[in-house]
């Protein structure tokens, strides 16, 4: 099960101190402009070692199209990408190839296959991600030319830090863009570059929260019963490394929320508020869709734990090597390719079924609850 | 999209107030005993009409079995199970099919389908859930008798409401299912029962919080990348009505832990906690797997709301029929048959690529952290 | 996998002498008129106990709708047919539990599972191909309304008996449908009469060729690689009961053509011969899409057979029961409903990776071969 | 659809002349030893440019090993194999662009897409079978390893040319690879030789038949009703490149065949016949597997052709570059590989739901028809 979604299906491969990853990307449509150069930008947003919070590992992360593009454009025929692993240093992780470090998937691909590739990681390394952020690339571009969709993410919680002076339902793009942490506060980045390097000093770890929401959704996306766009989100969003929880809308929130509170209701000029985070039965209502999850802290860390060994004997583990002090950090832009991907699967699959003759013109307007 | 799992198939059929509702599982290993009468504990345990406390709906839900078992045993061809709906009262909904109730599906059908089916919510209706909980009543059986698996779930939170005196790691099963709200403090019944009367007094309802907690999962369940356990435990919880969010294992209280606290550290008697959840980079660890999940408020409301009719106009709804004022309280069963779906779905899987060659005893005990 | 299809899916279930065989149809676009009724046409010519010709089983063939249809259309979710079994008589195979026909899925149903039905086949009966019948009956009417296509089909050979002044690109379908035979050369039926006569009173039985034609269908249709139309084609004809055989096109008459002969040369008034079935790389030209396929001799005969028990001991078999002498002989809408099964879901498929931008119109008439 | 399996996933990607073709395989066992070294043999036996009966066009196929093998052995996780194009020369097919070669996939790839690859025919190209014979290097190599299956093939027909003195029940395989036509008669070699000469010389192209046989495979495999090993078999092949029919045991000849002939009678020591082709009811028996397909002539010819241009403008075609007029000669290898496809992944689905508990040893033997 290494590929994603039903009719934009994504197959991913390689490890992280293999020869390469990349992926094959089958079903997207045929016509779409694409050149090498426009992976950048978003893997660039999700490299690490741009600044000192996050892993010093320096990839590259040069694409090469090896098909499904002629001339500039897709062609319908499946699209493969690669990306060459040029700063793999296998030697980091050979003392602990006999251990099983805690809170990493060492023992579980294990038990799980009997073998496992030590190096990095593996295939469990976040070093997958930075190619679905690839592939999303292309589910960005068209959902903005066919639909004028944009998926975009922020931190929303670093550790005990939360936004200051800040409204979800207005966040400055710009502010987000403008410092490494896609923190929507602009003020408070001196306060978490701190609270950064203090953690960092400390050897230990952090969680964070990432919201992503996605403008411009049309009414009727999303597949009752089990195909459902929240449901897939939540696939989706959960698959990635270290997610340990998934919001849609107001989320846990609810749980003491009264109806007449949370049900959203509607006007001509609207829908008067947005607590279902645009997705009511499982299918986009036209409104924001909005999604929040959260990063476990980093399991590496220099700091000694308990563990054993590959013959069930107790040892104690530090691990080394380049890491991050919160991966949440870095994931803004993985967060939103995910969410990009699930969008532009259900979007082709609404036209499957329901083509333009079932595409309703909204009733009311997506976005008027201000 | 009517179909759940990859090789445990459940596809199921059937509208709130039509002739019936139904599934087809596929995929079922031959040999297991199975019949009519083993359905009516769980379909009871997640029926309506049985305290005031719920919707007043009342169905027999006698399930027939109408292919795939073969005196008394499934053959290996498809199950399919078949429950009339008798009690469905399509004219208390007479009233509202030109107009869109706040908070429902309504509206997304419509413009999803250029149609809906008005009686009773139709195929969004919670109705759709009972035959979710028939499909997995096989997949419990099939996973206790053959790894002693026992997935079950307690209501952890009602409205602003939680257990006292609750330690969540020692639940007393006997008590949770002594009382109609699946609580696991059993001396806070009295006090559940007068909040669900005030709050059906008051015409207004309030969300909930369900926990789910499987034992005996073994280690080496699940598949990554795209068909992790936690991610298809994600979208199968948020594929339930009404769900508005998913956390596996602490979930977002990481947020806000270090590393050195979350990461699980192991010991050859076993793993000395479970902040995971019992899953590691998307497979089981052999500890306890626990998620949580929360339902909105019901919509369905007694108290006017503002809304559209299908011309657009303005106009208030006022939703009468049977409704639950806390759709959370019964839900319980439907959270733990989804969890029984993924996982015997991920056992099969598990056993065709790794068989019984790469299923390695497990190194330390599932759960020896006490 | 009894699901067919990837986005028109339709999910099988029923033994022959189980209480009933239905289907769950997924997928299909909203707004089809449709009434249990229509399922009439194709069902009766179906059916067995008309003539005696065929088995003497008589089934009424009642299909309820259970869920997908409001209002006499189409929603979009999934659409349930069932039909009650009424003339099971399991008496008649008791004597063969302990045996394993010759030429039949008992042996083979028994290895796999360890277990089977065995009262008239269980799963394996062509009972199955009833419901298979009706789901196509909804595909047949899409593609009629909405591309004008038409899928028919007619018996090509019966045993050694082959159309006498037939032109196979001239089909009078009138005189295909006023024989029991399917048979498009109508001064041979009473020679087709004698024949089976004769067959039946020696307790034989014979294989046929059954051809069927898509008229319609526009250029575009089918996904290479993997999911190439005649590809699927093959997979879907394949799969009827008693199948040894499929043809696209000119099929094995190809191996001695050369390719001057064979490649179908191209005009502005359109293609100059149709060889290869309307099929090229796997997707549709714009011409007729041509299909043959060979059933074997029924297996269930009353003439002794050498065989073993379920203990391994030799021993002779004698099926009675009632049998067809060909199954051949109502095959024709069973073959019909599969190709227009495969060509809805292709239709469906292309309309998603290529919308309506991607439907170029075609350069050259689809039939100017003439 | 560029992906085929369902439980063995092979994703193929890659254009005749773009800068590559690969493949990522998922689902594969962990724990099988492969080489970058053994993909040569296969990839040889189906490689241009040996002979001069084949396309001059001469490629290394290095396969480059991405992911998924660690130290010598699968782990689990994709295998992604990956063989760079070196001898692609597009300037032969610079003039073709604008035209539609008849019988070619030029026209229906450019009515599906609006957009075509014209060099080397794009993916359409029989190149990309060149990956599917190096990922059913693994296949065939884990089915000798677990089961004993050995899959091999050879032609059967050449144009009007069949084998003499050949019986298909006692395929002597040395002889088979001994010749560069996988021809089962060795004497007639020399004949074969001419008539390609002769053949060549013409200009013209000719049609080809290539039978495949799987021994050892258990009873068993094979998924009613829609995932038959011979429905899967029949897709399987067709999807091959220039493939027009399949036929499974004895195939059309059934037409014409009794009952009392086709059925294969039973006995303690095993089958009495294998007129089936080892496959009833969809699963297999345990005898031998047999299937025939055919190849139509090529297309590409120097021959002039009537078709039209982009614009619908009637022209003449001559078709330069390097090509094979007989495209079934080096096609056995292709057949060979899609059948243990099918056969891999058909196994790892039984395991999964029939597990060793269901499978019963074979009751009779599987072959002992002599």
């Amino acid at each position: 099960m290494n590929t994603f979604g039903q009719l934009l299906r994504v197959t991913t491969f390689g490890e992280s101190h293999g020869p390469a990853i990349g992926c094959v990307i089958d079903g997207c449509p045929p016509g779409l402009d694409i050149a090498a150069e426009e992976f950048r930008h978003d893997l660039d947003r999700r490299a690490t070692g741009k600044t000192r919070h996050t892993s010093a590992r320096h990839e590259a992360d040069d694409v090469e199209i090896l098909s499904g593009v002629y001339e500039g454009r897709t062609t319908g025929t499946p699209i493969a990408l690669l990306i060459r692993n040029t700063d793999a240093r296998s030697k980091d992780y050979s003392k602990i190839t006999a251990q099983f470090r805690p809170g990493h998937a060492d023992y579980t691909y294990w038990q799980k296959y009997g073998i496992r590739d030590p190096r990095g990681g593996g295939r469990s390394s976040a070093r997958e991600t930075t190619i679905r952020v690839a592939a999303a690339v292309i589910a960005k571009k068209w959902l903005a030319l066919h639909f004028g969709v944009r998926v975009r993410g922020y931190l929303s919680q670093l550790g005990e830090i939360t936004p200051q002076d800040f409204d979800a339902r207005r966040v400055d793009w710009d502010v987000v863009e403008a410092n490494p942490f896609f923190w929507p506060a602009g003020e408070q980045v001196p306060v978490l570059e701190s609270y950064m390097d203090a953690l960092r000093k400390s050897g230990d770890s952090v969680g964070a929260r990432v919201n992503v929401v996605a403008d411009g959704v049309p009414p009727g996306w999303g597949e009752p019963i089990y195909g459902k766009l929240d449901a897939e989100l939540a696939a989706a969003l959960m698959s990635i490394n270290a997610v340990k929880g998934v919001e849609i809308g107001d989320g846990f929130a609810a749980v003491s929320q009264r109806g007449t509170e949370h049900r959203d209701e509607m006007s001509p000029s609207g829908f008067l508020s947005n607590h279902a985070g645009g997705v009511l039965g499982g299918i986009s209502t036209g409104q924001q869709v909005t999604a929040s999850l959260v990063f476990k802290p980093t399991s590496s860390l220099r700091l000694p734990g308990n563990t054993v060994d590959v013959d069930g004997n107790a040892t104690e583990i530090i691990t080394t090597g380049r890491h991050d002090p919160c991966v949440g950090i870095r994931a803004t832009p993985i967060a939103e390719a995910m969410v990009a991907l699930v969008l532009m699967d259900q979007a082709l699959r609404h036209r499957a079924q329901c083509g333009d003759v079932g595409s309703v013109a909204p009733l009311v307007p997506g976005e008027a609850h201000d």
